[in-house]
């Protein structure tokens, strides 16, 4: 099974040209892109693609959310769809590629595809899902949450931007939220394929241009408070101290230290604060950050029980307290081993090199991979940088994975 | 040698009355003190003092940095003078004991010991030192300094308070550096001779009414800063990272470790910034401060030189670079051991608990002792708390620490 369309056939630009314009919208001084969920770049850009897709022959249509589809009906009519796409929201000041590639990759996938071979066996949707990132308002996923059912009975007034606006202000601003559109929950989903920037550096440090992800990992977050008593630096003898920045350190190094005894789980202590925060007195409070992340749910479980007995110990043997207060629990998810093993083949077959490896960032993916079979693909991100106008990936690499996108689209809706 | 003064026959009130009285000017909402450098509360206690040195029989006198001088001349005309005291100024929102009990105790010895046995064979100056705390502008000592010269060729121009009042002008307001006064520089000084609350707990802990000091710690400040890479906290492998707070930690518990190994060392990471300091990004840049003290220079030079050695090790170890800069380096400086050996000796004579110790603290002593023969006295600090409102002695304390200065100054000066 593959297509007829070699590399060489594609109008070489046609990716970059796309990602471009569509960093036009929302465009920063510094050359980044900020579109947030439901402000006026979103939704020029959300417009944008709707007329892109139509343009093109794709029916376009707006869910209730804001997610737009592009859709191409099948031949088997009866089959439910192939959902294909990524998000179109960004950070503030975030970078060209992450969410909009994806969306990118897999509209001129299906547009070739259909240039080449007719209408698919199965109906595809392309979307360009409306939210993933969290950067407007405190919850994320919105897009593909709702899609999937999992914000059903969320009310959108709870949740307030920076500027005091409701998130259902906002989304009935944009022209969402009121019913006009169909609602956004679907059951009739086959799988859902998304490509992605990688957003770390594994896939060029290993040559690759193409990531198969086999699981997104699971994530705990915790607030670690270490509480001693502040004293005098000069005339506290060691012995007396209560030193919440000595106890936080032998923590924090050796959450760091036993982290490296798994190839693929990951801890991150990545904010701290101190109190009073004086060169010349001890630490009575120190408060740090704690992210742990591995694929395998197990693996997860052990090492944050292990972790927090071992603060726990620390805190005794230096007579400070330790409370640990987690506030983000997220479950591994798997990606669909049918889908992956066929990736991989699909790569292989065409001279991509590959990869197989574990997503340590969240996706939409990871919330469609709840529910249906799901593939998650990356593109290599150079230096690994993302969320910044520096984020990039080469023009070959992008071509690859809209080349890895076509061959896979082929084996599953043609 | 010994008075016939016994605790019973002084008036149990005095000390603590006194104390009271000199916490007034510049009291705070919540019962703190404050009297900066100079300023309106600073000026009225100085010259509240300068009354009640007048009243009492003491010769008042200004010299022209604001130090204050209540003089009794000496019987033996040609000696040069005990100088006894403390200083005037607190931090901002103090306590009622720091300086103010040192300028007290000396006070009520002398004139007690006036009272009892007429003037002293050598002249005695109790003395109301302008500054030592460094609070209102950013130098220290601000009134030994002067005496010992220590400041000569000092602009006080080039001192800028928070509201961008330079040390000259602030001077000049409150009626000093205009030459109308003595020129503060003395060379005429015997001996120095102070009492000061603690600020830490090791009396409290030993069950002492008294410390004798025999050297004032030695003090290095660093700051201490960490150079890696920022990166993504869920994409990033362990093995490809460069996280400065991994380095730092392990640097941290390192120092915390390793200063135990000496009975009278401390070191304190009391200051400590991330960046980007957030949860799920891997810290680029660690800086901590580094606070170092002990009363000898070799044990310190070798402990400091120990520790630089080890961080660029830990550094080289994990990828990332170290910058170490020293901002603050003071010497130890040693109390005159005959005056520490009679301090001890009238404590036994007279049953007052005492412990020989050392000042983890700067003081005033220190400025003297450089040049001539001192000695520093402590009375207990409940809990160890100092600058603060909180600060306090209990009365038994307080009466002790008077009766051993009026036994003291009784064997230098009568």
């Amino acid at each position: 099974m593959s297509t007829d369309l070699q590399a060489s056939e594609v109008p070489e630009s046609e990716t970059l040209r796309l990602i471009e314009w569509l960093a036009s919208f929302g465009e920063t001084e510094d050359g980044g892109t900020t579109r947030l969920l439901y402000s006026d770049s979103w939704l020029e850009a959300q417009h944008a693609v709707f007329d892109m897709f139509q343009n093109k022959g794709l029916t376009p249509f707006f869910d209730d959310a804001g997610n737009l589809y592009g859709r191409v009906e099948g031949t088997e009519q009866t089959s439910p769809a192939v959902v294909t796409g990524s998000h179109i929201d960004t950070v503030v000041n975030g970078g060209k590629y992450d969410g909009a590639y994806g969306i990118v990759a897999s509209f001129l996938a299906v547009t070739r595809l259909i240039e080449a071979y007719g209408p698919p066996k199965k109906t595809i949707d392309v979307v360009s899902l409306c939210e993933e990132e969290g950067s407007r308002f405190p919850i994320t996923f919105w897009g593909s949450g709702h899609i999937t059912g999992q914000y059903a009975g969320k009310d959108p007034k709870d949740y307030i931007d920076k500027e005091g606006v409701s998130l259902e202000t906002a989304m009935h601003e944009a022209g969402f939220g009121k019913k006009q559109y169909p609602a956004p929950h679907r059951t009739d989903i086959e799988c859902f394929v998304e490509m992605h920037i990688e957003q770390g550096h594994v896939l060029e440090q290993n040559g690759c241009s193409v990531g198969v992800v086999e699981g997104i990992v699971g994530q705990r977050r915790y607030h670690i408070h270490v509480t001693g008593e502040s004293n005098h630096a000069g005339t506290t003898p060691m012995t007396f101290r209560k030193d919440a920045m000595a106890a936080a350190s032998e923590m924090i190094h050796w959450i760091h230290r036993e982290a490296f005894k798994d190839d693929y789980l990951v801890a991150t202590v990545g904010q701290i604060e101190a109190r009073p925060n004086t060169t010349n007195v001890i630490a009575g409070h120190v408060v740090f950050s704690l992210d742990i992340r591995h694929h395998e749910q197990d693996v997860l479980d052990t090492f944050c029980s292990s972790v927090l007995t071992h603060l726990e110990e620390t805190a005794q043997h230096y007579g400070v307290s330790m409370q640990a207060s987690k506030w983000l629990d997220v479950s591994p998810v798997s990606m669909d081993s049918g889908l992956t093993r066929r990736a991989l083949e699909q790569c292989s077959m065409h001279s991509i090199p590959a990869h197989p490896m574990f997503s340590g960032a969240g996706h939409d993916a990871q919330v469609f991979g709840n529910l249906f079979p799901t593939s998650l693909l990356f593109v290599p991100s150079h230096n690994g940088i993302s969320h910044s106008p520096q984020e990039f990936t080469c023009r070959e690499d992008l071509e690859k994975g809209v080349r890895m996108m076509t061959e896979f689209l082929y084996t599953i809706a043609w």
